[in-house]
């Protein structure tokens, strides 16, 4: 099975960073396909960069999906997760989805760990969208910008390990989430730092989305993502108004 | 003062529609400068169009946003608010937010009423995303399809009125949102014949930018909602990138 | 267009600083016409008080309503509010209702500031009473009881800014509420030392009753705030008790 | 020990059913002492009136809470409980208030059913209020408005059955709680009839403030619910007014 | 009426305490009949160990629920609760369900402080089961482990008290609940020193049973918590396995 | 890779339908290794029989986890998991649970379809249980009881198939879970004519388990999750009061 791992930002260091991460918990016939935005942003850390991102997401999936039997978007935040989800008849997952879903069953209640506090306003929206704010514990963040993202999990690490710590020992939180594409990886460096499991975004959507290929799940003809009707647009990318102009509506089949 | 109604979406008539419905109610000094996509699709009627049309909407306002005092976005469901509310300096407000806050301040619970049941699912996410899911009474769409948006309101006139009303009797709703740029101008139409109050999303975010700049807030150095960082990008539209290269993070200032 | 500005406490300096804090943001052709409570106390702090000064607000408007286009109840807290709207014809907007709503224009979550922890428990229930909960990131008080509420303004000053200014960076919130009569003006004032944009109540409820009378709601016939039927009373002011009895169920009208 | 059972309306013969309907509950030593409104509305059917009855229960407490050591608030909706809790040192109870909590022990989800829709929104503001919103299965009126209440229970009777069971069939409702006071006794007559057990709002209430007398709950000097400063009034009732003017604030005591 | 007081812990001691501390608010005809588990775990404290006690309390409850009028499960966080309340024709009461519904009567949001922070999972989810989250303001608890339950009270007297003040002081809270049965009578000592109402759950459970007996509501032939049908079991405890076989399935009577 | 599949019912057949459901969907190299409760119920359809059937849950696991690397506890509504996931080391995960989020990673809301409405109370306690209550669109039972489970999916499978579709046009959901041990294998047989996906807990659970397995999450020490500090018991079944004795409170390790 071959699985679209998708950045949506423009850094191929942070593709090949999560590639990396997840590869060692792949399962044996699943090849990761890594594809890294030719237009957009360096990274995403705002709502409006998520907007524009999630746009470039459904064009990189237009252009993609036949190749591939899922697709992970791998952006924290997952930035244009719903769209594609109604758009395309393969499974679609997000990071920050694939990550809460999966510390939803290690305990009651995660924490989100974070490079910086300017994440948290989008990451809450996040949580929110999915439905997921009560099982939420908090969201941290380190207090201070950046503007490379090279090198920031090393550079970094004590002081997220101690964010993270003290998210479980305030809260009483039950799972660490790595919140944030850069901090691919670095869940498996600390492990035995922190005490309570602890989440990487990356690789535990890689796992959900082997689960979702094999369960197979068919494309909705009803619900509210159903494929859309076919529309012509004008001034979109090549792949994506191509596909949108040919989608069939097959809800009656 | 002059307001921008941003109709992201690519049918002029309907940029129209909306002009005209608000026209009426807009204070003696307002302007109302429409400004229709010049790319994009038709109308939007599904999270992926959604998404796409969101960073449509960024474009624009980057394009636009120096001649102006406030923006309204002017479709349904709220394509790009949040972004552009993060980005910007000026007000931005969504047509569904203005509908349902407005309708707060009628009564206890709001019901929506919409062309088609296809609106349901991206609709039942805008009223999520405003936290207002407690206030909502339920969300009420017309069982069928269309491909054209002309005349789609004189078409289903009756049906509409209908379905409002079933929504009072079913539900106790005590007031009724019009929901969909196409049925701009509708609720005036049909006052009398509905027994609740009737909200025009258009005429309710006129009202609310002209509320806005009025009060004159500043922009946020500090929250979730700060101005962002400046950054590079690279192959997005030049208006955007230009506005992203140019922010300074004034959050000290 | 004339604008109520019902003030259900007794003291009139209060309602002279609202309505010096709202008529510069008041539209040209609006008057705001200043009502302070013959009976009644001083100012509202507690959950008991606001139940009598709900009440009195009741026979204010019943004295009034028919020379004014909309009633804006000038007490933090909102007493009165959702009787208000059910029985009268006009827009009744409270101005913690206005403040909140406008802030959610402004950002995903704000915070209140008032002048002392004693009012939390009440302006707590008005959050929920509103279903805002979600979008309150906090609600702050000095650490202070007062007796007078002359001058309370500018004396604690400083301590205000300190604790709006401590509610964003603990909170992350997105805008600043001085909620609270007697804080009337004080956004103004303080703008610039405060790192988000600041919501001043009365002026937000001042722009929310324009907007209301332009749009022109009807009266509910139906739904749970429909006009309620007549009803015969002993021992009510009589000016409340002359409404309430010439009330027609107009619900078939 | 002594109940007030307090009718904020002015129809005396719904305070005898209430008697009677929770004479044969009450402990051997417990006396009900009577006390119907002398001013008001003979009874309460909306928001407004609520806002009246409330202030008028807090008049009758200040008048009567010397000789009794409990006050239950005996009308749907609890008008002025909150306020009343907050003004007064003995425990004081409302009816709904009382009928939910006890419903609570009987299963998951109340279902409410009452004389008329038109109670409704005043119904499902006062359960919003109590946090109780999910554990309701629903409000069920009868689809009719009424003018007298005089034998409007035995009148209805086959109708409130029918509704009853239907809210148990449609919801999966796990009580029934017969809303409002002309209901008083209802629950007992057709016990054997409806498939659930039923909670008498007046008998469940006269239980929970003997419960409360026996606990012997110390008046809270803080949190929010803490005895109030004095203040000093103008125009109130009496017994109100020098109740409240004498308040000391023994916060600290 | 007889109300058993089952302690699902073999602690005989903590039994006697509980008796004692509920006697003397117990009505005049109350006899309180203590049980104690012969198998199970000295003291319940997790999770899991509330999963093997509820069944236990199944067990006991059908072994002696023909000899008394009521149930109260007597150990904080209501183990086997819902499934007793489904199983048995008497009512059934968790003393944490109990201490909750009595807070509610006492103020909008209670505070529960307990002998460890090792216990707030598990009573953060008694709260959720029981959907009084939103009246909750915290749940505080030593920051220490222990082996032995003997003397615990005395020995943490001083830090309870100042773990309760905290609580008021940091939260607002309107309310304290001494959440675990050896702090049972904990209450009374302290009365005067925390400032605020101090509910003492096997005190308010006692309360509660007494007056669902007087109540006496019908078990449920209908909705969720009916009486199931009659099923043959292996390997359950024969009180248990005999109850279970001869449920009749009286859904139509 | 070794996943037990755990019923903890006494139903052999049941076991047995339920690894053939998942075997196909599990990987190379996983074994499902069956396992059914010795004692215990034919199958759980009450919250009493959930309690039961929990603690059975707790004495199998002690019994069998030393020779897997999962369990996947077989019976929805997830009897005995978060004690289970509290008392054990290795990764445990409920049918009920994994269906839902899974569901959840395939639209916004899924509905449950059940053979019985009899299941609806503790079906409905579950999903609250997990917090995913807004994203449940429905529970909807056949209407009928029924004593054998051998067969009921055949027999039922027409009924089955309408009452998903009626949730899906009524509800607008977007996924449909078959809610119930019984019918493993079922979503198989149906995908053709139902027009959403539809989950099959066990095979959900199935590829959960072994998402876990890969992912290695480290057993909490320190959080509400965290391992339970050794106890001595009476009476309990002797492989589980073992485990329990030897658990060694290895926080701070």
């Amino acid at each position: 099975m071959r699985i679209l791992v998708l950045n949506p930002n423009t850094t191929e260091s942070v593709t090949a960073l999560m590639i990396e991460a997840s590869q060692s918990v792949a399962a044996a016939g699943t090849e990761l396909v890594p594809m890294t935005a030719k237009r957009g942003l360096p990274y995403i850390s705002t709502r409006a960069e998520a907007q524009i991102g999630g746009a470039i997401v459904l064009e990189m999936i237009a252009e993609a999906h036949r190749s591939v039997d899922a697709v992970v978007i791998a952006a924290y935040g997952d930035p244009g997760l719903l769209g594609a989800r109604e758009l395309f008849d393969i499974p679609v997952i997000g990071i920050s989805e694939a990550a809460m879903l999966t510390a939803c069953m290690l305990g009651q209640r995660f924490a989100l760990v974070a490079l910086s506090t300017a994440f948290n306003g989008w990451y809450r929206d996040c949580v929110e969208m999915h439905g997921l704010t009560g099982r939420c514990a908090g969201i941290y963040g380190l207090d201070q910008s950046f503007t490379s993202i090279a090198d920031v999990q090393d550079e970094n690490l004590e002081a997220l390990v101690a964010l993270a710590k003290g998210a479980i020992e305030a809260q009483d939180a039950d799972s660490i989430i790595f919140a944030g594409a850069p901090l691919a990886g670095l869940a498996r460096k600390v492990r035995e730092r922190i005490p309570a499991p602890i989440i990487d975004p990356i690789a535990a959507a890689v796992k959900q989305a082997e689960a979702l290929i094999a369960l197979a799940p068919r494309k909705a003809p009803l619900g509210s993502f159903k494929r859309p009707a076919a529309k012509t647009s004008v001034g979109l990318p090549a792949s994506l108004s191509a596909y949108i102009a040919q989608l069939e509506d097959r809800r009656g089949a």
